[in-house]
């Protein structure tokens, strides 16, 4: 295994505003940092440390993903990949709540946490519950030798290096970079994946790094529409799919940041009540997904139409060369064509880029938003 | 079983200003009516219809709740009393994810739906897609012959008598009643709970239309409320356990009615990111868990502290005699004392009124809010 030891001298800005900033742009060599040295010889994929056997991996029959805060949503994109991949149902649980509703776990559970510091009071009583319930205890995190990990029965370290902005920014890429580690591991072991159609998806994810990077060097159109909406009283963001995922992130980064009313929807929900909340000028982002998944991108660009009818803004992030969008978005934030569970890795981006931008122009500081640690160590 | 036809004639507003304020002070009765019944000769529970034997439900390893909106809301609430109660996993979905995301569904899950209309497409559609799959479908519906019940395998109804009100009220907390006497159902075919447990449980259910009415009496602090926020921008609702079903519930209601940006959020959740938007008289309404379930119940007591401390106007709903809030709360609703999985059934009242009645005070039509249709009869 491969491990990327913390220096402390690295952690300065430069010549970056704000450390999350400067994470921002940390995300293609993070991605590819957590992506490094993950085979051996033959090309079968490897976890970071591990006692848990690939027979009790074999019996496993459900998997619970428990985090907080942004992992959570890591979580929720995880979901997608890991049950289609596997065929093991997953559920995603907010750790805070996971331990004090009596969950149904037993030794063929796989518990996977999920935690930047690794040390989140909320996900660490929950590991103590799930191990006592006799379930095995897969912790995704960035810190090594942290507690999280130490009480866990194995680990699949991030490698985003230290991330200092309390938004999390590359620390959430790198989770669902490692939750994708896991499927596949799990798909290996239990064969529902041939060791081929392993390393295909893992070529694909090594190609992400480079795409991140192009949506970083094409970023005037999102730093234009944060001094457009630096007055905006609210933002919604819609998403289906792993682009659902998106928009709670998305939603998440300015509650924090700009500390702003913005909630993020299944874009599907819309017409259930939300709807009734879009207004003329009112911002709302829409991801929309990937051409190839053609009934949902019809859905969704149908949403756009919807809201746009009704006098909103719509700020829309869609694949290169979709011509589906151009005319129902007033703003259009273009993607590369990545495959469709690899595209919240590129359209997070934007959105933070869009938060850390508009809470600069509000004069808040970045890094120390009100109200917020980093690590939060009590329950 | 027990059917309530319904009689057109009775759709008027009996001296209401709205059809929703007339649905909401229905709902002891709605209440009584579901419960109303439901037992043989013998006291043992019975569904309205159902083609699935008893040996297949006593095969079933994992339920999925789909719905969307408001009775999605009432599926977050029936999952911790189908778990607690039965001890399989459940999973609460949003149809319009639910068909699209390739779900893990075969012969031994049971998926139940949640609709009022029994019209809803998103709902029907995941039905077609999981009876594909060779799932059992059983439906929580409020209409006698509608298409969604006409495609499961079974049916219990509620007996709400119609709801006219787009949004839904006496619906939610039938529909929340329905899914217990579910849950009661199945621990009674699969042995996991007692005949006696089942009874008394049961008895407990028969209780709340009295303590429903009891809120429905001591609106005044709910009325005062809704005058001193008629101008709020936005509105916060916590909770945790099963009164986080009902904070995001209280807050879709005022998206709904009164237009304005209210979010709920499980209280736990709270620190890791939504607490930087806790501002100075920011109105932020608080579930309080009963006295019985102690470490939750402090838990929270301590989250309205900490938004408090913050400037924050605390709204709190807690049981009464609970003598440990009142020093925090800027206003107090109390509800009677019920057992934990029924305190959604009080909680959500007060909630309902309140956003009923801003939305009056606002001058908008509280029955047909903008946008939205009653039964969404599209995907």
């Amino acid at each position: 295994a491969y491990h990327v030891d913390w220096d402390l001298t690295a952690a300065e800005k430069d010549g970056y505003d704000w450390f999350m900033r400067k994470e921002i742009f940390e995300q293609p060599r993070a991605v590819a940092d957590t992506l490094l040295g993950r085979t051996d010889a033959e090309g079968r994929l490897l976890l970071d440390e591990s006692s848990i056997s690939a027979e009790e991996l074999r019996a496993i029959d459900k998997i619970i993903v428990v985090a907080c805060g942004t992992a959570f949503y890591a979580g929720l994109v995880a979901k997608y990949a890991i049950e289609h991949w596997t065929r093991i149902s997953c559920e995603v649980e907010l750790a805070s709540e996971f331990r004090y509703r009596d969950p149904i776990v037993d030794a063929r559970t796989l518990v996977v946490t999920i935690s930047q510091s690794g040390e989140t009071m909320d996900t660490l009583m929950a590991i103590r519950h799930a191990r006592e319930q006799g379930a095995k205890v897969m912790a995704i995190c960035n810190t090594n030798g942290s507690t999280i990990p130490r009480e866990s029965d194995a680990v699949i370290y991030t490698h985003a290096g230290p991330e200092i902005g309390v938004a999390s920014t590359k620390g959430f890429l790198t989770q669902v970079v490692a939750c994708y580690l896991l499927g596949l591991y799990l798909a290996q072991v239990r064969g529902t994946k041939f060791g081929d159609e392993v390393a295909a998806t893992l070529a694909e994810l090594q190609r992400t790094p480079e795409a991140i990077q192009r949506v970083l060097d094409d970023l005037e159109v999102v730093h234009k529409l944060a001094r457009d909406l630096v007055d905006a009283p609210s933002v919604l963001f819609l998403g289906r799919h792993a682009g659902y995922p998106v928009a709670l992130e998305g939603a998440l980064k300015l509650k924090e940041l700009a500390y702003i009313h913005a909630e993020g929807f299944a874009a599907g929900e819309l017409k259930h009540g939300p709807i009734a909340l879009i207004d003329t000028d009112l911002p709302v982002f829409v991801v929309v997904p990937p051409k190839g998944r053609d009934q949902l991108h019809d859905k969704v660009i149908s949403n756009v139409q919807e809201i746009r009818a009704r006098g909103a803004r719509t700020i829309v992030l869609a694949e290169e060369g979709d011509a589906d969008v151009a005319a129902y978005a007033d703003t259009l934030i273009t993607l590369p064509k990545v495959p469709t569970l690899l595209q919240p890795l590129l359209a997070t981006v934007p959105l933070q880029v869009f938060a850390c931008e508009l809470a600069t122009l509000k004069g808040h500081d970045v890094d120390q938003p009100r109200n917020l640690a980093k690590s939060v160590t009590v329950e």
